[in-house]
């Protein structure tokens, strides 16, 4: 007797006749007037259930097997048979049933077997991954991870791991969240009456990062091609579908690359995980498809089918203007673009992904690698239909006086940056990344509207349970 | 012409006769009486420079190539040629060389090609990346990381995100860092005088998390098979070369798994990463070896060809106890290892690794199973010669009446647990894990005493710098 998988089972590793065990937890129970129980049992392993079929042969048929619900642990032994019924090509003939964990109380169970909302859903999130949905959710959350690992890996890129807690909030924007051991009831203070740092854990204010990326710099600075993979944080009280305050980033950053060497790669990228996320979980592509999204099998085989357009911000601002199309926010030079427009201008004008590039650099960042037009900058998004941004990026501007002269215009304290200016002191090279909110990724594939519904534990305003 | 990077064309990537553009940093610089320069370029793709031959009937040789220093950022277009110096099998006959970045006063140039102690490396997290030996740590980090995932994910494993920030301090121990965003001078009080965190950014008390391991529980009691790779954080005042403030854990959680079925998985585990780690990254482990640790080939060829032993606790006290050993700390049952016990049964008594297994249950964790003999816990460390233990885990007590009895007699507040218990009374399975502190990983491959020199940024008391 050995232990079998459920997805080992139903793709035929274990041939017609052999006996196996198989673990899991009931989904469904059927009973038959003939004197025989249908089990559908799941494991986590693939999308489908396994059907076990029990005979009321078993000596406790009437004791244990009638008495089972939905969530019950079991482990049924039988033999693996060619299945009679629709939709799948095998199931067991159970020969024995042990049951590991009952169900308490069925009827207050909150994954009894009924439909329920994602909002309820996300109120039980350590049972939630029981479900169908959250559970085809994170096979394909897995599914892409190993992909943006594999993909960098393949092509020699580092993983570098940045740090989540900083003294530095070098971005100089962004809501952070403090990382302190300070005793609230019995704070130090200085003479002057401010709050004495030097006495906190770290020996100053410390943070939440942001992002990896002004750390990654670091490393491509010096081993050439490097990514994060890892969380990052926004301090935001916004309570929208496509905010967290907890969430992984991959951030790409690259020597010797310039903006449209960096768009190549987001789109070698992106192609290469909808890629494997189409061939390794057709099973829970298919349930999206038919259940969440129908669009999602169409719009991931289009991304990896179609040459990303490359547009020019002054160019696509141009195209909005002249485009007929009512939009809320109004359109023109210099103004950041609205999920509306970047909607539009994917859906509808290209009718697939677009990479828009050089933005004013007054609405970007101050590390954004300045144009000789002295009015944009080498930034990029990636824009995807059916969503709007998915990636932003930006050759980083290696060019010491021109940094030191953004620093000062931006009014950001040159003293904060010295490591940071120390890398175009020393040896300084273009180079350029981007970076990719994986939970908006992993949303995109599955088509599920809110990003509290893609990530284990989602921490937003006001929740930080489990 | 063609980008090639020095470890393709070092490999033979390139063919002899072949034109190539390589792109990196000086390492050195030597020039010859006749009037030709050898230069080493590194990129970071692997431990060795490139050399190349620049002759003075390049233009700029007297201009630029001349003042070429350590750090200086180049690129180099020449043809493949068979090397005739020692050690290596290519080098790069230069045709061209153009200088991207200077090294601003090379006098003063923090890297500067000498040998530098750890401890001043570490004032410049920035740049070390640009050394040998930070350089091949990182790739060999790198390395073992991809070899993590690769592992759990060919054994049908899902790696989970588990939240960074939580409410709940569920090991019952452990000091935290708190995270929040209320303005520390103007503090929100409630009527008894304490601090009203309703109106803190999660509505509640949030820490950074310590472990992920009750919240992958819940993800194994759905999808069997689950495991962690995230950064865990400890606000311990530890200043010693084992401890960080912020280190990376993987924690597989693993369904219907019993304590030998997940010491088996640590066996596999690091015998599959230690493989690749020698496969890939030879280079590196022979720096190591030759500068390092004159050690570290031998116990990595150990450790995969060695079948761990599996001990008893309760034999390891009689073995430690008479074996004539003087130890600082004296043994006796009930009493926790020091790391002198664990190396002498691992290096002095087994001569290899050992699994220690069944501790008593008074100096571990609520959550670990309880034995029949009413005293000792499913527990076990892998203990590792030259390190001590390097893995530690357990069974889950999946039974709900002793984890209660347990929590109670631990004064642990059982309403806090709720999600935890919850897990028990709905479909309770057998179930198992281990923990394994991912930059004592690294330290023990490469042979690097301190931990802080195994992850690119470390923060530790009094340190979150970058």
């Amino acid at each position: 007797m050995s232990y079998a998988s459920v997805v080992d089972v139903l793709t035929g590793k274990h041939p017609v006749g052999t006996t196996v065990t198989v673990r899991g937890w009931v989904r469904t129970r059927r009973d038959s007037k003939a004197g025989i129980s249908f089990i559908n049992l799941h494991d986590g392993s693939c999308f489908d259930a396994l059907q076990a079929v029990v005979a009321n042969t078993l000596s406790n048929y009437s004791s244990e097997v009638q008495k089972l619900t939905t969530g019950c642990a079991v482990a049924i032994t039988g033999e693996v048979a060619a299945s009679q019924g629709q939709g799948q090509s095998f199931e067991l003939q159970a020969s024995d049933l042990q049951v590991y964990g009952w169900v308490e109380d069925p009827d207050t169970y909150p994954m009894a077997p009924k439909r329920h909302s994602m909002e309820y859903l996300r109120e039980y999130a350590h049972l939630r991954p029981r479900t169908n949905i959250t559970g085809a959710v994170m096979r394909v959350r897995n599914c892409l991870a190993q992909a943006v690992h594999r993909f960098f890996h393949e092509h020699g890129y580092l993983w570098v791991s940045t740090p989540i807690i900083t003294a530095s909030d070098c971005e100089g924007a962004g809501e952070m969240f403090r990382v302190s051991t300070l005793d609230l009831m019995n704070l130090p203070h200085k003479d002057d009456g401010s709050i004495d740092f030097s006495q906190d854990f770290f020996g100053k204010e410390a943070y939440l990062t942001v992002s990896g990326q002004l750390n990654a710099e670091t490393y491509a600075c010096a081993l050439s091609k490097v990514y994060t993979f890892g969380p990052t944080f926004r301090a935001e009280n916004s309570n929208t579908s496509r905010h967290l305050s907890e969430f992984w980033m991959v951030e790409p950053e690259v020597a010797f690359a310039d903006l449209d060497q960096v768009a190549g790669l987001a789109e070698a990228m992106l192609k290469y995980v909808f890629k494997a996320v189409m061939e390794e979980r057709a099973d829970d592509l298919a349930f999206f498809n038919q259940r969440i999204d129908n669009t999602v099998l169409e719009r991931l085989q289009k991304m990896v089918s179609s040459d990303f357009v490359h547009m020019d911000y002054t160019d696509a601002i141009d195209i909005l203007q002249n485009c007929g199309e009512q939009f809320e926010y109004p359109v023109s030079w210099g103004v950041d673009l609205q999920s509306e427009h970047e909607r539009y201008l994917a859906e509808k004008h290209v009718g697939g992904p677009v990479i828009l590039k050089n933005y004013p650099r007054d609405i970007k960042a101050f590390y954004m690698r300045q144009n000789d037009d002295g009015k944009t900058v080498a930034a990029m998004d990636v824009l995807a239909p059916g969503i709007g941004e998915i990636i932003g990026g930006s050759a980083r501007e290696e060019r010491l006086d021109v940094l030191d002269k953004r620093l000062d215009e931006m009014q950001l304290p040159k003293a904060e940056y010295q490591w940071y200016r120390d890398l175009r002191r020393y040896g300084t090279v273009p180079h350029a990344g981007f970076g990719l909110g994986f939970e908006r990724l992993v949303a995109y594939v599955t088509g599920v509207q809110n990003i509290r519904d893609v990530i284990p534990f989602p921490r937003t305003p006001k929740n930080a349970s489990y």
